[in-house]
C-alpha cells in the first residue's frame, strides 16, 4: 500500500493515543493533565440551552463570539485571535503554513511530544536542542539555529518550568522566523508572555481551554498574534473548524474568570501539598508552575511504580525516553485523589523495601 | 511579512467565507445546502444530558462510540471508519497524507470548490478536467491523468447529478492512486458507491452529518475505506480531532434513521414541487439527486435575481465563474420558504419585464 502515501507519512509510526479509559471506568486519572474539577456552571448552562437551529446551520467560520469574549478577558483586539479545534489544531496550522522540506523547526528538549509528530507529518527539518539540567533556555543555540518556526512551551511539559520573558524577548528579536510560545499551562503560573505579541510581529501565543477551564473534551484552543501573522494562518485553516456548541460553551467558560480562578487556586494549594508529601517519600520534586509535577523516585523505581499504580487503577505518566525514564509526571488531582496516590506509593515502597 | 510563510501560502488568496448571517437574523437562507428541519430529537436529548465529566476529560481519540453506531447503520466494520471534524477535515487529511509538490490531484469540473483550495495549501499539482454538457464522467481523461488523488463528488455540487457506479468501478480499477468518492449528498439519492470499498482498496467514501442529519453546526463527517488505507490517514489526523459532544450527539443522530428518512422524504417532495414551479417561470432546471437545484433563468438574469433576492433577505448561491455565471444554485427549504422564493422571483421577473 505504500504507493498511496507520501514517503514521510509511510515512514512515520502510527500514532499511539494516550490512555483514555472509557467513561464510567473507576479510575484515578492523573496522566494527561486534565483539571479535576468540572467546567464552569455558566458554561454547562449554555450547553443546556443550545437549540436545534444552532446545529442545523453552519457555524460562524472564525468563532466570532469566542473571539469577542477572549478579547475582553485578555485586553487584545478580537482580530488578533485565531480559534482552533484545540490548541493542537493551531500548532498544526502553523506547521502547515510555515514549513516544508528544507525549512527547519527548532525547539528545546524535553518538551511537548506533538511538536515532533507535526513536523514529521509535514516532512520539514527538525532540530532538537537539549535543555541544560537547570532548564535555563539554550538561547545561543536557538538563535544560531534560526528556525522557520521555533517552539517554546512555557510553562514547559514535563519539566513544569516557566521561561523568563527576558529570554523570550531576546529570542523573538533575533529570529527571522516565527516564535511560538505555547502557554497551554499559563493559568497555573503568575506570569505570561502575552505582551510580546505587541512588541514582535513574529510572536504567536498559544492558549487552550483544556487545562484551567476544564474543557479538554470540548476541543477549543486559540492563538494570539499580530493580524498580519494570523492572515497567513487563516489561509490554511478549515473553513468551519469550530463547531457551534464549542464556540458557545467556550465563550461562557472564558467569561467566567472567577470560577476558573477558584479552581486554579485549589489546584495550586493541592500541588504544594502533594509536592511536600512526595518529598517526604524521598522523591526529588521539580518546581512546577503547572497542574502537574515532575518527580524522581529512588533509582530504578519509576517504571515499577508506574506499572504497580496502574494495576491499582491509578494512572500517572511515564515517558520511556532518555532523561525522563527515571522520572514520573503526575497530574494534580483533588486532595482526595492525591491522598490515595500518596498512600498507594507509601505502601508500594514499603513492600518493595521488604521484598 | 512574506518570509514567514511557504511561498504557495503567500500566493493563495485569503479565504472568503460564505455568507453566514448571525443567529437570529430574519432571513431565508437557501445558499449553503443546509437542511431546513431541526436535527433528530434523540440527538438533542443526548445534548441535554451531557455532563461536565465528559467535557473535563480528553475525548476518545478515534470517536469510537460514533464508529460503532455508523458501523451498524452502514453494515461495515467499525475499523473501516475514520471520523473527522466535518467531512472537510477528512478531505484535508487525505490531501496531507497523499500529496505534495510533484504529486497530482485530479477532478472533473465544476465541483466542490474546496478541493482546489486544499491542493493549493499543500502545493501539490492540480489537473481539472471539464465535465461535458451532459455531465457524463470524462473517464478516459481521468484515467489517463492517473492522479495520486482523484476526487469525484457524487452526487455532485452544483450540478446535482450522480455518477454511475459502473463508471466509478472502471475508474477505481484503473487508477494507481486513491479515488475519493465524496457522498456528502448521498442521503438524497437512491444509490451509493459504498460497496466499492470492499472491491477496491484504493477507494474511500466520504460522508457527512451536515446535510441529511441537519448537523452542519456540529462538524461531524467520516470516511469509509479499507483499514490499510485508513492507517496512513490516521497518522496525519490531530490526536483528539472529535470533541466529546459532537461524538455523542452524532451517534444518536445516525442511529435515528427513521427521523432522517422522514426529513429526506419531505425535502425530496419539496424539491419536485420547487423544480416544477421554477420551470413554470421559464427556468431551465437540472435533474437533482440532492437537496438543491441548479437552475438557469433567462439570459442575463442570474446575477440580477441573486442580488435582488438578497435585498429581500432571501439568500441563494451565485457562482461568478465560467459555465456557472448564468445559473443559480438554490437549496431546498421548507415548502413555505420555497413558496416565498417563487413569489419573489415571479414579482422580480414581472417588474423587470415591465421596466
Amino acid at each position: 500500500m505504500t504507493k498511496y502515501f507520501r514517503s514521510n507519512v509511510d515512514a512515520m509510526a502510527s500514532y499511539v493515543p494516550g490512555e483514555q479509559p472509557p467513561r464510567g471506568t473507576k479510575i484515578i486519572k492523573l496522566n494527561s493533565n486534565e483539571n479535576p474539577y468540572p467546567p464552569s456552571p455558566a458554561a454547562l448552562e449554555v450547553l443546556r440551552n443550545i437549540d436545534g437551529e444552532w446545529l442545523r446551520r453552519y457555524p460562524e467560520p472564525f468563532g466570532g463570539e469566542f473571539r469577542q469574549a477572549a478579547s475582553k478577558v485578555l485586553g487584545v483586539p478580537s482580530d488578533w485571535i485565531i480559534v482552533g479545534n484545540g490548541s493542537d489544531e493551531i500548532l498544526s496550522i502553523i506547521i502547515r503554513a510555515c514549513t516544508e522540506p528544507g525549512r527547519k523547526v527548532v525547539y528545546p528538549m524535553p518538551t511537548y511530544v506533538l511538536y515532533r509528530t507535526l513536523v514529521e507529518m509535514q516532512a520539514a527539518d527538525i532540530l532538537e536542542i537539549s535543555y541544560p539540567e537547570d532548564y535555563s533556555l539554550p538561547l545561543k543555540e536557538l538563535i544560531a539555529a534560526d528556525g522557520s518556526v521555533t517552539f517554546i512551551a512555557s510553562p514547559n511539559s514535563p519539566s513544569g518550568h516557566v521561561v523568563p520573558n527576558e529570554d523570550l524577548r531576546k529570542l523573538a528579536s533575533q529570529l527571522s522566523g516565527i516564535l511560538v510560545i505555547d502557554e497551554a499551562y499559563v493559568d497555573f503560573t503568575e506570569s505570561s508572555a502575552l505582551d510580546l505579541v505587541h512588541e514582535y510581529e513574529n510572536v504567536i501565543i498559544i492558549r487552550t481551554l483544556s487545562k484551567g477551564y476544564s474543557l479538554a473534551g470540548l476541543r477549543l484552543g486559540f492563538g494570539i498574534a499580530n493580524p498580519k501573522l494570523l492572515d497567513g494562518l487563516f489561509k490554511v485553516k478549515d473553513s468551519y473548524n469550530i463547531d457551534a456548541i464549542a464556540c458557545a460553551v467556550a465563550t461562557a467558560a472564558i467569561t467566567d474568570q472567577a470560577y476558573k480562578n477558584s479552581c486554579v487556586a485549589k489546584i495550586k494549594a493541592s500541588r504544594n501539598q502533594l509536592a511536600s508529601d512526595l518529598k517526604k517519600l524521598g522523591f526529588l520534586v521539580w518546581d512546577s508552575q503547572t497542574n502537574f509535577l515532575l518527580v524522581q523516585p529512588h533509582q530504578g523505581n519509576a517504571e515499577y511504580l508506574y506499572q504497580k499504580l496502574k494495576e491499582q487503577k491509578i494512572l500517572i505518566r511515564y515517558f520511556k525516553q532518555p532523561r525522563l525514564d527515571d522520572k514520573l509526571r503526575i497530574t494534580i488531582g483533588t486532595d482526595e485523589q492525591n491522598q490515595t496516590l500518596v498512600e498507594a506509593l507509601t505502601d508500594l515502597l514499603a513492600t518493595k523495601h521488604k521484598g
